[in-house]
């Protein structure tokens, strides 16, 4: 019998102890032995709940218990996850983490601690929910120079975007019905403004290029300046708007990562991830593109991929399971040097056309849609170059969103 | 050092020395050691080729050298693959294999040599070529009882169908295109009446059952009868039409598997693979819908899963990687008494009409579109009830083609 505990009994945290119940049998065949929740840990009761006497509030009473060899760390943000974690890693108990705050901060030093104990620091649950990408990632794509992952990887963005496209409807509307479904929380910002996205494709990059990426160094745009006019031309386009993350090599060998909204054409496998599901794209120099799709959110997709953790750990109880990510900071190319294409709203007056015509010698006009607009794609182009030569239209924009080609 | 063998010098055994050389610093690196080619089993000689020094012609040179470790097995066939696999495992060297026909056919005992001699037989390249699907079923959901497998897992009868659809062409026009193009074989029986994509699933359920899944057990319809008219109704109905490989538990718990044309509604995450790429949806209790998509066939997509599987055989020298697929058959449900959704167009008559609407009570009329047909849905029904009502009509149908619900 493999005893496990359990840090945090909120969403995530009883949805493992409901995965664990529901598929005992598999679980432990799969583990090759019984896995048992020894200890959750919560500063809250929970009368009448199956698992209240299990329930602790000290933490020493988990990590001093030589009991326990396999941690879920659920409980999100940093402090104390760090202290607990670490502390557990040190013991030599290995930790499944659902905690993409703590892993896109400080995975390298965890995965050396854990390296230094014959343990396992795991955290297959902190990217796409229950879409299994970490681990394709470190054990199957192993063969490949992966040189691009793009990403939908937030469900509530997703979901808002897919409903302002499918309804036309703008985005505080749209907004204010997803947190009514319980789909965007009281204060979306994590969500809307990209932070997020961000922190998820931070342990993308820095698995893609076995170093450290740092989340305080990407570019992040959210979604809310996209407006229900934006989708119009994205329909007329033949394309859709998503928030992507992307992170990729320049043909200098640069890294460039970002997240920000794109629109996206039809012919790309992400067109068509829509509501709260998440897709992730990856290219190989040898694979050429692949595609995982799933639920990327959710108390029992997310608590799978915690238990798939749990069921690593167990298999490899004293060794260490590969994992390259060093703690040696990749440089990200600086955005205003990104190169890419771009669709722009600009204001519709005989100033700002001329301009467009002698600042964009590649620029190709959209037919217009939306009265007040002259609409044209431009690039691919510096984005530094694009940001000075759009400040110069005399009339200004109504809007620009980058094209992801 | 790591020394391997590739048996068989065609496309894939090719592309795995290709892939070795091209990416050999990143698979050193995730291997933990060099892999290098020791030798290159082929009946042919190959003067001026790169490799032409490691070409041996006979087996027990690579059998017998203690230096080999692993082998990659690219012949394809039953023999003499099953011969040299199995000796090769006897011998504790891992087999990683692309020949869908062997582990389709063999896998049970070839998995249990391996394990008696502390080695591993590995076939990720076996099914959806360089899609990872084999580790994320047997590494990532794990969690889960999975219940539902539908794939589009043959490359070449996706790109026929693909072009049939845009096109509005027939299969034999298409089919000689692809033949002319090399996207079908000569003779592309084994592609298009099912036969490759049947082994796939095959290997799919078994390994989603942990039982033995006989391809010969697997109801297999191809493509040959699907016309360009059939497209005309699949887009009247918001669908398309796609080869799947379906394998799910029905809800009394029995196993249904097959392989046919199915009709497929745009909200289906496999709508939208399409031309040579294959994708697969898999549903578990607790992730809900998932989805991996890439190419499925190919030189390079191919051998790149061949070598993941040799770095993670590198990875557990001396210690079989857990893979549940027992001896034991597990028993289909008969084709017969699969209930499913159908589309049939029946010959346009008074007398079958009037017999439609006497037989089939639940039946919606579809729209004509092609002059002669009485296009009606119905289901869901018992393949058999069904097969017996539509043998009642008395002007007979033109075609008839399941839905995927």
């Amino acid at each position: 019998m493999i005893n496990i505990a359990i840090l945090g009994y909120g969403i995530v945290g009883s949805g493992v102890a409901c995965v664990i119940e529901k598929n005992k049998k598999e679980i432990s065949k799969k583990a090759g032995d019984e896995i048992a929740i020894k200890y959750i840990l919560d500063i809250r009761e929970f009368p009448g709940d199956p698992y209240e006497n299990k329930i602790v509030n000290n933490i020493n009473q988990i990590l001093d218990d030589p009991d326990v060899q396999i941690i879920c760390e659920t409980m999100g943000g940093i402090r104390p996850a760090y202290e607990f974690t670490k502390r557990a890693l040190l013991e030599g108990k290995s930790v499944c983490s659902s905690n993409k705050e703590l892993v896109a901060s400080h995975a390298p030093e965890l995965l050396r601690i854990a390296r230094e104990n014959n343990c396992n620091y795991l955290f297959e649950a902190s990217v796409g929910g229950g879409i299994p990408i970490i681990r394709p990632l470190n054990y199957s794509l192993t063969a490949e120079k992966i040189d691009r992952i793009v990403g939908i990887l937030n469900g509530t963005t997703n979901f808002i975007l897919t409903k302002m496209e499918k309804e036309g409807a703008d985005f505080a509307t749209v907004l204010k019905e997803a947190q009514e479904l319980g789909y965007a929380e009281k204060n979306p910002e994590a969500d809307v403004e990209g932070h997020d996205t961000c922190r998820k494709i931070a342990i993308l990059s820095s698995l893609m290029t076995g170093q450290n990426v740092k989340y305080e160094s990407i570019y992040t745009e959210g979604i809310t300046k996209i407006t229900a006019n934006d989708f119009v031309y994205a329909y007329a386009l033949d394309m859709t708007i998503k928030l992507l993350a992307i992170s990729e090599y320049d043909i200098e060998n640069n890294l460039n990562v970002c997240v920000a909204p794109f629109l996206i054409a039809r012919d790309h496998p992400l067109y068509f991830v829509s509501d709260v599901y998440n897709g992730i794209f990856v290219h190989g120099n040898m694979l050429g593109d692949s595609m995982y799709y799933g639920r990327g959110a959710g108390k029992l997709p997310t608590a799978s991929a915690v238990v798939s953790d749990v069921i690593d750990a167990a298999r490899h109880i004293g060794k260490t399971i590969t994992c390259f990510w060093d703690d040696n900071a990749i440089k990200l190319n600086p955005m205003d040097e990104y190169r890419g294409s771009y669709f722009v709203r600009a204001k519709d007056t005989p100033e700002n056309i001329a301009k467009v015509q002698e600042l964009f010698p590649d620029f190709v006009v959209v037919k217009q849609a939306v009265t007040g607009d002259y609409a044209f794609t431009c690039g691919p182009v510096a984005e530094k170059d694009f940001n000075e030569k759009i400040a110069l239209l005399p009339s200004g924009i109504n809007s620009r969103i980058r094209i992801c080609i």
